[in-house]
């Protein structure tokens, strides 16, 4: 099960000069197909949306990509659809042409097997070495040059860890390397504030309005290794696995507590 | 003129599914063919193999990649080949699959239309904002990965400056958006160290060499904006253009001196 739209059309080639290949000038949305919808559609389009004005790209209008997106997910009972939008075959070196003929590249892809012991007892993090990259002007958003995260997920084999935490060079405390990830200590929640560095994901936003929901607001903020050794209960989440409690990290052993237990049932609930 | 060999064959498209557009997965270098021959050929197959132990990409024998540089290159007085590595369409999410099958892109580009006078008067540098991305493990080598590069080239207008130095999140001096920076203070030159930012440049290395000959050799260091305020001359370089000296950076004004001028001198003698 593979299937691809390029430009709206079925084919399995891009340009070779598309400046996605050629400089990673674009970003991409992972989404889920639950019986042939889009979930947390106006999420996933709103961060494209972001992302594409911090680039200067023009991105393609939702309706067209609601409707070849909902053209893959057809007949999918689960499965996941993948929009990488970018910013085309013109301009000369790495300056953008003004004129650029916006690319857009949707694939249809399975629905990973994810083992229910991840969710009931939680999952190991591992300790990457690759630091996530510092950069203000790209952080946050989900661009194509994510070589940080394919060299740290390659440290360790897929069987022992279930995810790795990624650190930057001033050795805080940013994401996963597929997720992001909150903390609770004394009651409180907290997840890192990545303004220098890191992606933003759905399901950071959707934990902390469900968080707000709780009556337990997320505290944005650095988190330092102390904080992550300290910490009474620890979770991680993306859109497509939702939320993994973490059950050990480095010498460390973790609770699965009551608030991300309920963080967990809100998710269930709102979806 | 463009013409483009992917895997050996004569094709206008690669795989969608490559992970060079999904992730930034791979390497580039950017090659000088004079008379149909390229120039600094051992350099540049040098940096890719380094670069491709560091991602842990099986590097294309150079045998082959050199005997398909030279089929583009043929009957080609003035040009450039692009070379680019990726690690191929196999793997699942970021983390790479054992058994990749490497890409490999060679294309031919026109040789870009250079004025005199860059060389003859220099060149005004453009104060890039946009900041050079801070990782340990990916400074110096020349990945797909070009977002900084990309969004800092579109901060200024082509005819207004030649070329834009960017600095890092600590407001370190880097480089510039296509070429490497030197400085001279006191007859003394001086470049940035690069091993937390950054691509090491084949000329950065053919500069240092030829500083060596002249005994003036070249410190690798961190090197501030007040360095850059406070210098008595400054060049930029990169493989295709060689030594651009720079007249003027923000309010600035700097003299083409004689350590830039032996510099260049040395350069032409043994290229």
């Amino acid at each position: 099960m593979k299937m691809l739209l390029v430009n709206g059309e079925e084919k399995l080639y891009i340009d070779a000069n598309d400046r996605g290949l050629a400089y990673g000038d674009g970003l991409f949305e992972t989404i889920e197909i639950n019986l042939s919808r889009p979930v947390y559609w106006e999420q996933h389009i709103n961060r494209l949306n972001h992302g594409c004005d911090i680039l200067g790209i023009a991105c393609p209008d939702e309706p067209l990509l609601l409707q070849e997106c909902l053209q893959l997910a057809l007949g999918i009972n689960k499965g996941i659809v993948k929009i990488i939008i970018t910013r085309g075959s013109a301009g000369r070196g790495y300056r953008p042409a003004h004129d650029s003929k916006i690319s857009r590249i949707l694939s249809l892809h399975e629905w990973p097997d994810i083992p229910e012991n991840y969710y009931l007892k939680g999952i190991r993090l591992y300790a990457c070495e690759t630091p996530v990259s510092i950069n203000t002007k790209l952080a946050g958003i989900k661009t194509l040059c994510r070589l940080d995260q394919v060299l740290a997920q390659s440290e360790w084999n897929e069987n022992d860890y279930a995810e790795g935490l990624m650190l930057d060079a001033n050795k805080l405390v940013i994401e996963g390397t597929k997720t992001n990830i909150f903390i609770v200590r004394g009651g409180q929640l907290k997840t890192p504030l990545l303004n220098h560095a890191g992606i933003k994901g759905i399901m950071r936003d959707i934990v902390i309005a469900a968080a707000d929901y709780l009556d337990m607001p997320v505290i944005e903020t650095e988190i330092t290794c102390t904080d992550l050794e300290e910490a009474d209960e620890i979770f991680v989440c993306n859109s497509i696995i939702k939320i993994w409690p973490v059950n050990a990290y480095r010498d460390q052993q973790y609770v699965i507590g009551d608030i991300t237990r309920n963080i967990m049932f809100r998710i269930d609930q709102i979806q």
